[in-house]
């Protein structure tokens, strides 16, 4: 059996098959709703418009492991659509969609448990809420932990309002994955409405994990294991300047500990689409805290995302990290090597 | 003599050491003033808060001689502090400091001739105004281009309405620095005020770049010399993505050129402060593209620009480009290779 076959994909996305509709207790709000279009298509339409259009292999377990086989990657994490967080809904619907979406999450890892992982979605709007739903998925659902988004409605990963969502998250052993959502820079672009996922995405989950850093939370809850789409979006370019910046005579010594150091202590996904950047996350985070991600099953996925790992020529110890070790790692699950190492 | 002291630093900066003071004509506005604190040093007032202070290299010919042969610097091109350029003011107040700001700066190129080459600004808020200012700096005053920033008020630089300026500074040869000012995403910083440089500028840079490449400038103007400064911010990391999105079946296809082969049209310079970052520059714009950046002489520069270069082990043909070749054709000048080249 190829190490291949035991990849772990940490970025791969699911959109329910169904979606309750509340909206007759609720009132006009921005709720998602599926509608099957044709045979394995369907559209995830939001106030009226189609936000997405999307595959079965959003909700359809068999078509997954399927897709998964030809894709050499083993094992999924199966984390909600990031538009499907719905921040900006008011606290109780908010609660409603998330309970639904974690136990369609829940059932998808319950009908193959040796190729999923679940990590569900909380209402992050209302703090009280997300921890009660957090215990809730993680200990009646089995799931993870939970993705969650770079900003929530505008504040900053970083910032202490939040902290009682991460402490809870730390004392659980709650893994976070991160996804860029309602970035910044929007005004700034210019061409094809796709361009807020391609361009500003990278950017916005920069100024997260800075958030991270500067605002300390990993000096508040030191044993967080929070992981980052996208490579970190931009932030590796972002670290350089921010390391140097804080060798020097100047408040930010005092104001938090070294950026490279804390950014070793993050994960990324290695979902950037290339040789050359791919390495450069390498060089700059370290081998222990890559991922695959591939951004399953949406139109920019990477449908190979293993076959750049082996074109970095590490060793046969470097490469099972980087295609199961970290993500176990981060997931809070024992490494099948660790096992073996372990018996007589 | 060894190729450093040939080395052009594209990326250092200029505050007079006076500024006229208007303000009895146009009454309450955000004018900047320079206040002498004490010997070589002075602070930059605007709007009554000191928003930096400065030492005398901003405005002293010698001093910066000086410095620049102990950073093994042969030749400076100066531009205006970035703040300076004043896109906020109305635009005769605007004309007025770009025209001061333009003839200290060609003070100090006719002061030592052999060292400096000069970048002056335009009010780009009136594009008639601009388009002015810039044939005034370039015939009358000799200076080589502008530095503008990376965003006119919130417009991307691919913007359309910008394009009467592009196309004088195409038809008249400028050469055209680009610095990242007033950046996106300040409300999700956390911590010292300094990070909106640090942190936010490359996310701002690494927009405006995408402007420029999927809002076609080059297309309509393909004789433009436009660099970055900072490497293109996180620009690089942006570039992967948005390659493998336009390689898809979506609108972006028809929409834009290349990016990968319009981002090695651009020059970037070399500020990125580790080996790392500077190394995955070179694989991702190409060795042809980067000039060297030091931020003179701000606090947060890099003291020794050259070194990291010499780390790259290239050949002496290799390092020539990144050390003045690639700099002297982005201001539009021969090369003294070139010159060797065609001597008999």
């Amino acid at each position: 059996m190829s190490e291949s076959c035991c990849a772990v994909d940490v970025h791969t996305h699911v959109v329910p098959s169904s979606l309750p509709d509340p909206r007759a207790d609720f009132g006009d709000i921005p709720w998602p709703s599926v509608t099957h279009t044709r045979p394995c298509h369907a559209e995830v339409i939001i106030r009226g418009k189609n936000y997405r259009s999307i595959e079965d292999g959003c909700w359809h377990v068999g078509r997954r492991v399927e897709q998964m086989t030809r894709m050499k990657v083993g094992v999924q994490v199966l984390s909600p659509m990031p538009e499907l967080l719905s921040y900006w809904l008011a606290p109780e619907p908010a609660r409603l969609l998330a309970r639904h979406i974690n136990e369609t999450i829940a059932d998808m890892v319950r009908a193959e448990p040796t190729r999923f992982h679940g990590l569900g979605m909380v209402p992050l709007q209302d703090i009280s809420l997300a921890v009660n739903e957090l215990e809730y998925l993680m200990r009646q659902l089995g799931l993870r932990g939970v993705e969650i988004a770079t900003n929530i409605n505008g504040v900053s990963l970083g910032d202490p309002s939040l902290d009682p969502f991460f402490a809870a998250a730390e004392s659980l052993g709650a893994t976070i994955f991160v996804h860029p959502l309602r970035p910044v820079g929007l005004d700034r672009l210019l061409g094809p409405a796709s361009l807020e996922q391609v361009v500003a995405f990278p950017g916005e989950t920069a100024l997260c994990i800075a958030s991270v850093i500067t605002g300390g939370l990993l000096k508040r809850h030191p044993r967080l294991r929070l992981g980052f789409s996208h490579g970190g979006g931009s932030f590796a370019q972002v670290l350089s300047r921010l390391q140097h910046a804080w060798t020097l005579p100047t408040p930010m010594r005092e104001a938090f500990e070294e950026p490279r150091a804390t950014a070793r202590r993050l994960f990324y996904d290695t979902l950037v689409y290339d040789h050359t950047t791919l390495k450069f996350l390498v060089d700059s985070f370290g081998l222990s805290q890559l991922m695959i991600g591939s951004d399953y099953p949406f139109a920019i996925m990477d449908t190979m995302p293993t076959e750049r790992v082996a074109k970095l020529a590490l060793s046969d110890a470097e490469t099972a990290q980087l295609l199961y070790g970290n993500a176990l790692r981060f997931l809070g699950l024992p490494s099948p090597d660790d096992r073996t190492a372990r018996a007589p």
